[in-house]
């Protein structure tokens, strides 16, 4: 790969013919760029198709079961339609930075791997991280990025993680406002189903100007960002924190811990995690990382189906087959006896309560908000006045200042429901759970 | 499971509350019966999630990633809305087949493998054939099938073969315009986000009547049907019948004729085909046909690309990492000389045309449609005018009529075409090829 | 009339095939009973064609031009749908009020007259007072209505007005969750397009309860009544409250002024205002107050556009034309010594400012929300929860109790923009004028 | 107004802010040319707002309200979209023209009067010959398109009348596939509230070309045309010529036959024709012609049902109220005996069969379709194939080949169907009547 030169002008190549995708939720999404055509060609983004944009959220809303490949070429054409038909020729745009977010834009989740959240929680790895490693070390991506320039690369995995010097450029995917956000709220409310999630786009792209540093919306378009911040907070509560979903995350995360386990313990598997192998040992190639795709995962699970730990085989059966563990609200720093009691009963009851109970908390602050643990503060929204003045989007709008600093901690704790109509478990103990449960 | 007793009025037993799911297409799906709720929570239905609706297709439309699932919960949802909304009260319709037929539209395509349309071509399976073990073996969906009544599950069988006495059953999910096919094209319009396949399904169903064998559709709602059949047309030559995915369409088949050839050979797998081994030898119990997705085929693929057979390796590349053959009109009936000279130069070229050129041919008959190979002749659409006058579609509606028995079949020869950018080839030789091969 | 006879059985009469209206914003509007079939055909209903839902607000947006006539069928849909499909059956509904409450629901509009709010506020009349005159009086809809039983339009009537003692009934069409809201919501949205006004009914609908004396929502749905509470917001900020739309009423408001101000001092109209004699005289006839609608009215407009009373006739010019007034931020209130220069400036132009000059000023609040003047306080929207405790929705959702209590009153004076660029104005007055109308 | 002069530049001046309107067919409506906002704001556009684009539609589609404003509106933001996004910049693409094809598509229909078809009828007046004047004579619109150059309005004209020697122009807003056509399939669909009308214009748009004297459409997007021509088969079989519509049509035609007739025989009216005057005279000014919309027609309706004359006032009645008359399927032609009986037995029952009689029949050609008397053929559909052959639409598509020939006449026959229940009427009479009335 060392042998890639940077090719002359492949930086403004443009495709003979505009290629388009149909896409659900913006129509059409069009590519001139020849960088750009390439980029979706290559291995590593193809590889995205394998990873679901929403992990076990289509197991409570069946439609859910769209890709990052989806989300990625949705957050490049809303870029790309801000870049082009909003910014273009604006004095504050800097045409020379239209490549770079375009890029950034077509390969901000390039790390992600499967189940994240569960993955990273387990084995700490981080997707960002994977990220940029895909960008600059050998592989289909970086030696594109390297045809445009030899420090592209660089640039783009800067503009990913908010490092870029020209801030502008960041915050059209790193924002409270920004494509990554408007994409995937529209595609998961079109894939779901729900009937949140829709927001007048148009309207916001047309009163979005580029300042110094930063991304203004003109204040004739609050309304339609009140719109937007409303749509995201219904969406979080009533699809991202399903507790559904969220038992499922359960699941995963105590199959993926049970196998570092075994492993830790010398089991010896009828399978061999061969795949995990330098997840456990915390060296993970480049390689490595890439080969493993939730259709890999998933048939991992399906073979330990088999494995003789019944811990193991049984939380594989459960996730395949969609046997979640059941919930109640509680949180054990207000309740601690409460939680210790169902402790003792499930123990009592047989239970492993390492890998069978389970506590997760949650937080919902619609306006400044930060996905779970990973993502550090973004952006505000500011909106600029007819006079110039720019304001903080909560300090004009009542709507989002009612909402912006509350913050709803949801508590649930995870169980396997079945106990509660096991024969071999007394039913005095039954009761006893059930009174501890009851919501 | 020989000990599951029927259970009395378990065919009645209703949820204390109604279960919805939320659903893109169809809003909500409604379910009530404790028997449909069951059947949705067994590990034969559970696992139609790892199978996709449309094979290859989300390689062109990205959208295009939904499950079967999905798809049969939707056929469910508008036969329950036919018998429960429609047909109910009517004399003709006889209440007691009701639960059989929303069973029977619930698990129609139970015994579908994973990209069947290639897997039944290589392996000469036959998804209805396992759809009849599956209810009828011991599985979770029999157990249950069979609590409703001993010979229930045969009934339910018998319904998806169009094999049960009353035709009128067979028909709300077996003729030209059933509930299999006005979900499919809705639900496939709408994950591939085409404008076509929408059509006044409200409508039609208000005007669906039960007669005595059939399913008869009022004259009035002519127009409706014409639109339905209009849709069905265009989702065939624009979605259905797209050469790229039929292109990635020959790149499964080949995979899985050369693996079949090497096993024949005795070729040493690094990575072992065992989940094939019976297919191979043509002896397939049902835990082993049920155990294979697309999950688990689409990891031996990632396998394989390892694999020392250059054929196998490289086909397996090509799938995973989107590498498709390209394609150009040609039917070698008609043009017999230009395909030999194809194969001539192709062969001179240094390619392996057994695995390495395919002729693929389709037909397109928008009203008696049948799908490529598999199914047999469908009822044809007949409507009641007032006077009760019963006749068949096209003899009514000159659009149908128009098209009804117009057949274009459409001929593609596919092939890789990066030969003609290999630098080791010829100058003459490509020039050659390109002449063939132009369009 | 008076010999119109009770009918047997009428209030039971159902068609002998269901009437189906084709409805842009509920799919399809069913009608199986004969009493609302006779009613939809009277003239009295028929007239609400003739009177726009949205008054003035088709000079901004130009897609509402729908009538009163599409939304009362609206509302009576709704309310068959929760009466029909999720009340029937339950204890707590009693099905002998059926028909009372789809008569109310699609008769409540019945006294609007043409560009009510305006009409009322200088005739000094009220359309819910006609609303009882026309379900009482000699019409054909109290002709039908009579044929049911002879108190059945006494019973109507009390429910449009909230005064019938079954208060469950009642809050169908009058709560701060009604059938008449949900439809105008989603009505009003429909045709003047924007992307606010959308919430899931069909979620609402399902999770409706009847308790005694009020309706109830099941908590689980509360998410989908804060959509609802959310897009009434951005209905009223964006589109109800529009300024160019007040701008346009305050036009309406002061031609009528004016001319009943010139019937008062004896002026002889070239066009004699005929239909508006018995509201000059406040003696209105049940025939005069029919017989006026929006056609007569414009019609009116163009004749008095050639009227020599120079303020009648520009005011009807720039309605006719739409040369609407301009406007600018101003509470008179709070800056009195810029609305009294305001004034002065005016007049020192030589403006008539009791017709040139107009403080209007709305309120909104999104929750508790009344529509400006006229309608008393709404029944509020409760909760049940799973232990049958009953709360109300802001003690629940904190996103409604932050907007809740929330007043933001909007006060625009409107003024003749023209002036601004009048040549036969001192430049000096102008620059004085723009300064003072400086938003 | 002989003293406008062209204003330097005016062609080209541009808005300081481009204005938006919200559109709920094309989302938003984009106006950047001061030229298109000023025409937008005269007083001929803007009566547009009073006269429908669907005339009777409304008394069968409720939804179907809207005014050619509306359509006008959109006609001219399809063909904005053509030369703004797909033509400009392609060499064969004049952009000189742009302004002319503009205005040409926003003030298309300006002639259009009050229910055009049965007026044109009955007072043989012509639309085209009406939007010629406007455009020319003492106008605010003639006053604006002069600003631009003292040929510009008569060159808008010829554009209009198809006479402009730029076919290419021409054809933009007057060929098979013009964006009048997609404009209003597209509109007249979304207010109905039909599902039929949709057709993926984006696509249609992206493979429009522009060529010497034509628009041709790239054959890639031969399957969109294709959907376009049966939305519009199926839009024009299920509401254009919806027999109930056409009822009121009669109504109509019959009205002002009637009026025409009495004022010819020098009835005394109570409510004097004043703004008919001329159209019984033939000698109309614009002024007069510019007065008469559907507010002033309605009015008239209105007044002249308390007519002593029975004929006018029965007929007014019928139509303010929504009393139509009936329709039975017959050809007099094939049908003369039936036809005559059908006279016969209305004259004994008393009916005055020159306006209580009507034959009425209509065509309907999918492909080569004119409305009905009033347009001369239209330009076909080329498309172009990748080898830059063109060919006609017809001889690619065999769908479209199928229906394009084909004419299917409609013969109805209208009468008052109270007739049929009339007191008044013998038994044997009724059942004579009913018996040749039977469809």
């Amino acid at each position: 790969m060392g042998g890639v030169l940077t090719v002359k002008n492949y930086a403004n190549a443009k495709l003979v013919e505009e290629k388009v995708f149909k896409d659900p939720v913006h129509r059409y999404i069009h590519v001139r760029d020849q960088v750009i055509w390439d980029l979706i060609g290559t291995k590593e983004f193809q590889r995205l198709r394998r990873i679901r944009q929403l992990g076990t959220t289509y197991l409570v809303f069946h439609g859910a079961e769209h890709s990052r490949f989806n989300h990625s070429l949705g957050v490049y054409e809303i870029v790309r339609r801000i870049v082009d038909d909003v910014f273009r020729g604006r004095p504050e745009w800097d045409e020379s930075e239209r490549l770079l977010i375009l890029c950034a834009a077509l390969l901000h989740d390039l790390g992600h791997g499967p189940f994240s959240h569960a993955f990273e929680n387990v084995f700490h790895t981080d997707h960002e991280y994977f990220t940029r490693r895909i960008l600059l070390e050998d592989t289909e991506v970086n030696a594109i990025l390297r045809k445009v320039s030899e420090d592209f690369p660089e640039k783009v995995a800067q503009v990913i993680e908010k490092k870029y010097p020209n801030a502008l450029v960041v915050s059209l995917i790193s924002s409270q406002i920004d494509a990554d956000r408007m994409d995937y709220l529209q595609r998961d409310a079109y894939y779901t189903g729900v009937s949140y999630g829709h927001f007048d786009m148009e309207r916001i792209l047309r009163v979005m100007r580029p300042r110094k540093g930063q991304v203004v919306i003109k204040s004739s378009g609050m309304h339609a960002v009140e719109d937007y911040i409303m749509s995201r907070y219904q969406m979080y509560l009533q699809v991202y924190f399903h507790p559904v979903s969220r038992s499922a995350e359960v699941l995963l995360n105590n199959i993926l811990k049970r196998a570092k386990q075994l492993n830790k313990e010398g089991y010896s598997f009828k399978h061999e995690p061969t795949h995990f192998k330098s997840f456990f040992e915390k060296n993970i190639t480049l390689e490595e990382y890439l080969s493993l795709d939730e259709y890999i995962l998933l048939t991992y699970f399906q073979y330990w189906m088999k494995e003789e730990d019944l811990i193991l085989s049984d939380l594989c059966k459960r996730f395949v087959n969609r046997k979640l563990f059941g919930y109640t609200s509680m949180n054990p720093e207000e309740e601690p006896e409460r939680y210790e009691e169902l402790k003792t009963l499930l123990v009592r009851s047989g239970i492993d309560i390492e890998y069978y109970l389970y506590h997760d908390c949650t937080s919902d602050l619609p306006y400044d908000f930060y996905r779970p643990g990973k993502e550090s503060p973004r952006i505000p929204i500011f909106l600029e006045k007819p006079n110039g003045e720019i304001r903080e989007l909560s300090k004009e709008s009542f709507l989002v200042d009612a909402i912006a600093g509350r913050i709803k901690t949801d508590h649930k704790v995870y169980y396997p429901k079945e106990i509660l109509e096991d024969k071999n478990i007394s039913v005095v103990l039954k009761e006893r759970l059930q009174k501890v449960l009851r919501d």
